[in-house]
């Protein structure tokens, strides 16, 4: 499968193209390194990333932002991140890609275990992956048979805890967190939130 | 209590507020009629009504739009509607209401459900339910024992599907749906997503 994957470069990213990239073609996106650079806050650069790359036959995005901090402290615009970047950036990479994913294509956004599984400073993050959640199975109803939707849902990455000197012993590694991104795209669900801790 | 019943010109705060005002003093609030006029678009307008009402014991918001249409239709700026308005403008009732909200009191949030039981055409608006949903569980354990919060999840509206030449039968008057949101007003739930449909 001819297979784009936006986000490359992170933490997860990484871990995705390592383990899809024997059996695909993966075509590494990052903000600003891999093979194409893309803003996910602008849907022109993302109209760009697919005039420039072409039809695929997966679209996986391990990418998007979204800000942590107390109910109390988060300002306006740290809100608005995540709605327009996370959220939003994450819809319009289906919504510009549609029409250059093949029929039976998949598409994989990143939500995560905050949406329902929340800890303090999280109301944000929270937000972002319950709408990802049940965008995904909104969307899946509409896309039908011509392009599978999912939503994987991460829990706390070992390698990003350990960089912000948290202990991460409850944890997944990357490499454990990208079997389940695997999984996803070689099943046949579709409109399903998928948790890593079913796969690793 | 003293409650700020926000949408209480709609369909179902009209209902909300004939089941309340009996026990309560409620104050109702509309974006053109009732005792105070708010743009839940406007974070400066959810300030000047809180600044004008002054403290209550209970925020109770029925109010909040989103747009529907399907996903190859609809356009930014409907996408836009929904994190801004029902989303973020019910959000913000909670972040510029908090230092007006007494101890012990109350804050009812509205989602839907479409946010699991979505129909074609309701990507935005399952997005925005969702993102609700997952909301209020992440705030209510930063609010601890201060403030409640739960999201009332409504079915459609009967007056709604028939103003709209929709078959009604599988929905639930306002009157009904109202249940719930006393329910959750008198409860001691927080964090909680409170189906209409265990209420009526």
């Amino acid at each position: 499968m001819k297979i784009l994957l936006v986000g490359a470069t992170g933490t997860i990213g990484r871990e995705v193209q390592r383990r899809l990239s024997n059996e695909h073609d993966v075509t590494t996106v990052g903000h600003k390194d891999g093979d194409y650079q893309v803003d996910l806050d602008n849907k022109a650069s993302i109209q760009r990333l697919f005039d420039e790359a072409g039809h695929v036959d997966a679209v996986i995005s391990t990418a998007g932002m979204a800000a942590f901090g107390p109910l109390t402290e988060l300002r306006d615009e740290q809100f608005e991140l995540g709605w327009h970047n996370k959220l939003m950036g994450q819809i319009n990479l289906l919504r510009v890609g549609q029409r250059f994913i093949n029929d039976g294509g998949v598409v994989l956004l990143t939500s995560g275990m905050l949406a329902n599984e929340p800890i303090p400073g999280s109301v944000s993050v929270s937000a972002v992956n319950g709408a990802l959640n049940s965008f995904v199975k909104a969307a899946s109803i509409e896309l039908g048979d011509k392009v599978r939707i999912n939503a994987v849902s991460p829990i706390f990455v070992k390698e990003t805890m350990e960089m912000m000197g948290m202990d991460s012993s409850a944890g997944m590694s990357a490499a454990d967190t990208a079997i389940a991104y695997q999984a996803a795209l070689d099943g046949d669900m579709t409109g399903e939130v998928i948790d890593v801790r079913d796969y690793a």
